[in-house]
């Protein structure tokens, strides 16, 4: 199921050209499972066990939700709070391209200046709409500007966006850290109340479930939401960068009015074997 | 709420010039929402349990509160330590300026040079009086340090300042390390003080309930104080050396005579998207 | 027993050539040893105590087994974590080619290209099927690429191979991180059931066993299974980039026409006192 | 209190000269506090929970205290080990320059040297009997050494010296890991004696309350005393080798014969705020 | 104690010429005592508490020993887990140059170099059995290698030395790991099968003993033997790191046919003060 996102790529081997969808909206159906099989697997034990009613308590959700939500936005602003419910979503709906299809996109914008010159690619620039990067790649290298001062412009540029990625991610994981401790904070609570007052056994039992309730909404939070979603958002900002890696060595390649073939070389030596590509053969 | 901070930044993209009070002292509405929540939630958990009043404990408070003060203490020295409770309070009534204002002031500045000279920013340097970094910046370029020179004296002051930073969150980040630690010294001593006195039942109970006040006490401390102040911290020194990274950069290029737009587009690389300038259209 | 895979590398001491089956597929007999092994330790331990029925429970199965899987797919995509059992099988199954062996591959084309011209390494590449990296380190010298540019190639391609190496193992590695999580949701899950329903004191002891159970499984999947075999990939990889690194000094070598027995000098200076070689004498 | 040791620094602001007595012994009133008021509070809860006596425990003490001597000089040298003690005496007991009066009696060499020439600084080596690392650094200028010469072997200098700090506050890093490892094991010893022999109920709360002591004082001796003074040392070692930058920057400076003024200028650009100073107003 | 080993080092002072027996092999005394000392200590706790008995478990001893073995042998191969054994008693039996005694060898080659020319150091070769590391370097300037290359090829050399004793070390490091992940294995054994079977409370107390020694035995494995000895390796790596980099300065120095007085000054910047040699006075 996954090749759905791949299988652009893969169709290239026997098609002509570069996956025109490449880069539009696709649901990444393993966080999507993922997410919703794991809730599914631990709300079917609760079933089983006979009470899921008792795994509902107002205060505990208070507790870890909203304390998690508070003490998480004191260490950032509540702009970037709230974006990172955004990028949360982003995890799911993920607008990306493979390196492998960067890779042909570059060859093929290499070969088209090879044999009509670097001018020619504006009449290309209108098809990037979905890759500012690539756009302005492609700009520096109709600007004239020289091979040093594009990679330098450009890896500064793909240095920032990453720095920007890990900052969203680590909204995350600083939630991660948190809720796990606003649970033990909870459970503490609970705990108190209800050695300060043992005078019912039968109330001990029931007493004790509802302060575990909120260690166990931490742990839940943390491990099933907060960090899978964060590693998944480093994990993307890395491909990312693959991508603008590709573009940026295609654009001073491209400048520097390389042979494409050598190109080609070059982006294979960073593509994983399955990812190669062979576009002049 | 957060935008109040960044309404000069925001404005800016149909007003005419800088936010003018782009420094003034400005509350951290998230640092303050963000703390007070979470206590004001715990707080009412603890209200609806029926008996707050059992979550006070002196020699727990003591423990836990001294203690880590105390220890603390140790790993610094009292200035350090006095200097940590200024800088809490400077994580709530924040001075700083965004990026973007600072990108905007920059190109202001290099287009006044471009103009009439770079001796003309003498008369500008009056009204720099919020940042002292921007002025040691114009001030080398007006007595016509080479750019090279510029950007390492520039360089060094701006990493020295975030290490000086880093120290200060260092406080915070050590105090949220010991503060659990006091809680579990604490918990442990209540606990061999219980355990040796088990001859009536009826106050095992409570004395347990004490003993974990200070584990609960500690847990607060770090994770709703201590920690989350210290993030807050090191985030802002982020900002202010990005900003500074800024000043440098537009030193250097007034004092190389770049052309300003070429600034407006280094700039722009190290910008988000969002903070993005067009001085010049 | 682990000389196995090492005799190839030991023989040649006393033998005429490099090892033929070098890279031929070996069983890692440490790694089948050490997992079955740890397996049937913790076996006997529990038909040991009389009852190894009560280890098995479905519902805690699911949760730690398909629980992990779960969100440990949220972090990659599907494809990564079907590659990933593949890798698994890997670190059982174990292609590769030890150090001193490829140092003796390497003089030996060294040799023969110092005798009759690296042309005549040609003939040669049909020989190393079994290594796509000497292939084409032998197809730069060939095609007369220049040595720095041979010794950037390749560098860059063996880093890149580190980096997927290091990324397949890391979906192991994260699979450790969530099944002990996995395992602590699975017995608070069970806690706050057998709390909620103390009436029957006499299930209280089997409730408590099962509740356990998923945070044994946890431990015991990340303790014996993904970490160990994690660790060993990780070490494999670091293995192959040894290899990788003697092609590489070895095809720059070639290219410069240095004198192989100075290359034999690099060589043994990276291997350990047990692997070096003694081509020339 | 703590500006005991800094009250030399900030006189100089009013005074003439630089302290005379900047290097002397002072007292660390931060850490002989900061320890001292920590046990107090600790004693003072166990006074107050009535009987302090069973905080006491020869066999539990010969566990950690001796344990931990024990498994930290495996890892050591015994020399190292009792160099320890000497060291944690000196985070007591402080002999260190702060970094404003290295400054100003850097920039008073330096002006001395400007008017009289480096010779005659040699007249002042007798006054640094202080810091062996200034007269090294004089003695290299009034050799004649070159100026990146100097700054290489005094740069080399200063990194071994933070190296043998940072090994000596290791000895005490490693003794606060050691030490809560004793207290567990003595506590599982207590736990298993106590388990095997439950026939008298009223002899468990107390076998518990001994069997706690153990993770109590590894608790005790790792929060408040081993870990505090490790990173107090770390903290010294960075200030001293602050100290030795700028004497190194000193020195290249005065044997390249630059203005001091420029000198004044590179000092302040590492000096936080309110240590910068200025000599020559 | 400790100072057998340096004995060597500090009798120079006095002495004429370098320690003869200087990498002979000596009991390293810390070690020895410091590992025997622990278990005296436990083992009288042990003792002291009635039954020593009852800390022996065979079951439990297969889990931790047997596990921890088979486990670690995993991530290694069969012939470096043996490695790792003959390791364990290098911590104890210790084959070592001090620095200070390298630093005077050194010194004395340079001189019998300056005064006879490098060929004579020939002669010197045979008395260098115990340091191959030192004949090579020699052999190096001897061959006129040039002391950029002589750098290049011993740093190299040094450097893949550390990695090797830092994976011996890292053999430890895992078990010290997975020791207490057995001992938690075996516990949540032990605790199944009681819990499953409560009928009996008599027998609960030893059940949960028994249960607990596995925790016991992976403490004690990870804390008192692994872990230390890991270290120990380390550092002891870190001192022949540092012996190998006095020996290539000196052989690039004796190379580049410095004075011997400026080697002296160059070994002495990074000597430890109180190693620091003076050959020529």
């Amino acid at each position: 199921m996954a090749t759905i996102s791949e299988t652009g790529g893969k169709d290239l081997r026997h098609g002509l050209g570069i996956a025109p969808d490449a880069a539009a909206a696709t649901i990444d159906i393993a966080t999507l499972v993922g997410v919703l099989g794991a809730f599914l697997v631990i709300g079917a034990a609760m079933v089983l066990g006979g009470s899921p009613g008792s795994f509902i308590d107002l205060p505990a959700i208070l507790i870890v939700f909203g304390g998690t939500f508070l003490v998480t936005t004191v260490s950032f602003t509540l702009a970037e709070v709230a974006h990172a419910q955004r990028v949360m979503l982003r995890a799911v709906v993920y607008h990306a391209e493979s390196p492998r299809n960067a890779a042909l996109r570059t060859l093929r914008l290499a070969d088209i200046a090879r044999q009509k010159g670097p001018v020619v690619l504006e009449d290309e620039l209108g098809s990037f709409h979905h890759s500012r990067f690539l756009s302005e790649a492609i700009s520096l290298v109709i600007d004239g500007f020289p091979a040093e001062e594009i990679e330098r412009i450009l890896s500064r540029e793909s240095h920032a966006t990453s720095l920007r990625h890990l900052r969203s991610a680590g909204v995350l994981r600083r939630a991660g850290e948190v809720a796990p401790a606003m649970g033990l904070i909870g459970t503490l609570v609970g705990l108190v109340q209800m050695l300060g007052n043992l005078q019912d056994p039968s109330a001990i039992g029931p007493a004790m479930a509802v302060a575990l309730l909120t260690t166990f909404y931490g742990a839940v939070l943390a491990n099933m939401v907060f960090h899978p979603l964060a590693t998944k958002l480093e994990r993307n900002s890395e491909v990312e960068a693959m991508v603008q890696h590709i573009y940026t060595i295609g654009a001073a390649s491209i400048s520097r009015q390389e042979n494409p073939r050598r190109l080609e070389m070059t982006l294979n030596a960073i593509l994983s074997p399955v990812q190669r590509v062979s576009y002049f053969d």
